[in-house]
């Protein structure tokens, strides 16, 4: 089939290099930054530019804009996706994204259903883009609940073709909330890890912990605004917890309280061995 | 040279596996559960158990055990170890070790200096022991500071001998101090983030960040309620200074403060960037 990537960026970009890696489908792609599209040719990233009238053509349409840019997009083109088209996204949220799509797709006679591969690495743009990014990664879809079952079987057997390891069904609504703990509150945690005045002199004195704890320190900071403030109240609920469960732990540590200490740390070691036990029944 | 090793948990038992794997150095070790050194002498890990008469032949005594015991194995053995051997603990504070092993090894002739093994991984005990574990890693000293420079040439050509990356000289105090940020902190907020009530349904939802900051969480409780409380100043210090700088992000994004919050993020990304220079320069 033909797809057609907007934006390729470290998402786009990878997604390009990936169906190009495990397809014979077609890859049109598109970017603000031209030298980005000229590159992205030459190592046959994608097969050409996704102009205009190619739009019209594309079976299937991929969004890796933010999510701002992701609804523009859509209403800028709206007229040219042919009735038929499938479109997804893959933008952090999915309320606002979704929220506006679908109505457009329906009114177009397009599908759109939102997405969100969970993989990534600390890094943007396109030279950091790579064909192994979604190897054995879960592919979240956000249908509209009056979705054909047929394309999300479509769907499945593309992303599953392309390396995903497996395929999670969501609402705007779950998504949102669910992402606000597992991927922005760990953003926000480490940009604020990260700024203690002992972390200059951490050199000799860190091992994986503080590896783990910092990588994601390294984000771009307009796109996590972005996602950051459209998640809000979620994300804010979530801070809030985990900044009143800290001070528990502090309370604990000041009043030299070993065993309430200990009940917390067994708390959180039990917790994690549920939820370890939650992925292998995966 | 005759090594004798106390404790043969995760570290003891990595430690004796990693010098018979890269030296000729004769290895005993000793363990509460007997089981555990059968195991070591089947496995050849230790050449032979470390009696109370092998203490007085030892060249080197490596103590890996929790801090309380460190101090306590050391009271009741100081008759034993016999002038010129030198002790190194593994214990992950320094303070309260070093302050009761420096003079007691004065007051007996022998030489004690504290050491940390920057490397772990989240589970305990001789089962999940590997030679590789310190494979690169810093091995951080903390001498008495009358100590015999040999004494450090010695135990530096010791530990880059079975593989260790760097060694870092350290006092009690700045080790505890950054400890409590690069590794005590991080242990604190995998356990805290980990009990979200978001967490239960984070399957299909998490890419690597998540599981970046819950790994640690997988914790022995016993030895790290220890860790912390003797090391409750530092660390209550950068809980408090880290639940101050989540409130800030929180302040913004309740706020919807686009600017304030993409400050912040900008800061965190700066910061991490000039922390992976200093690691680069080492």
């Amino acid at each position: 089939m033909e797809i057609g990537i907007v934006g390729l960026g470290l998402i786009g970009g990878s997604l390009a290099k990936t169906v190009q890696m495990h397809t014979e489908h077609t890859v049109y792609g598109r970017d603000l930054r031209q030298p980005v599209v000229l590159k992205a040719k030459l190592i046959d990233a994608i097969d050409g530019e996704l102009t205009d009238s190619r739009i019209e053509t594309c079976d299937l349409l991929i969004l890796a804009l933010y999510p701002d840019d992701t609804v523009a997009f859509l209403r800028e083109n709206a007229d040219r996706i042919r009735p038929g088209t499938i479109v997804v996204d893959c933008c952090g949220i999915k309320r606002p994204v979704c929220n506006a799509a679908f109505p457009l797709a329906s009114a177009h006679g397009f599908t759109f259903v939102g997405g969100h591969p969970m993989a990534g690495i600390e890094h943007s743009g396109f030279d950091f883009a790579k064909g192994t990014l979604f190897e054995g990664a879960s592919m979240i879809l956000v249908p509209d609940p009056l979705v054909d079952i047929a394309v999300l079987e479509q769907l499945k057997t593309f992303f599953l073709s392309i390396g995903f390891g497996s395929i999670k069904l969501s609402t705007p609504e779950e998504h949102d909330h669910i992402i606000a703990y597992t991927s922005q509150l760990a953003h926000v945690l480490s940009s604020a890890y990260v700024k203690s005045p002992s972390a200059l002199a951490h050199v000799g004195f860190s091992a994986g912990s503080f590896k783990d704890m910092t990588r994601v320190a390294t984000l771009n900071e307009t796109m996590w605004t972005e996602l950051f403030l459209e998640n809000r109240d979620y994300l804010a609920e979530e801070v809030a917890g985990l900044i009143e469960r800290l001070q528990s732990y502090l309370d604990a540590i000041s009043a030299e309280d070993a065993p309430a200490l200990q009940a917390l740390l067994r708390e959180g070691r039990e917790r994690k061995a549920v939820l370890n036990q939650k992925e292998l029944a995966l």
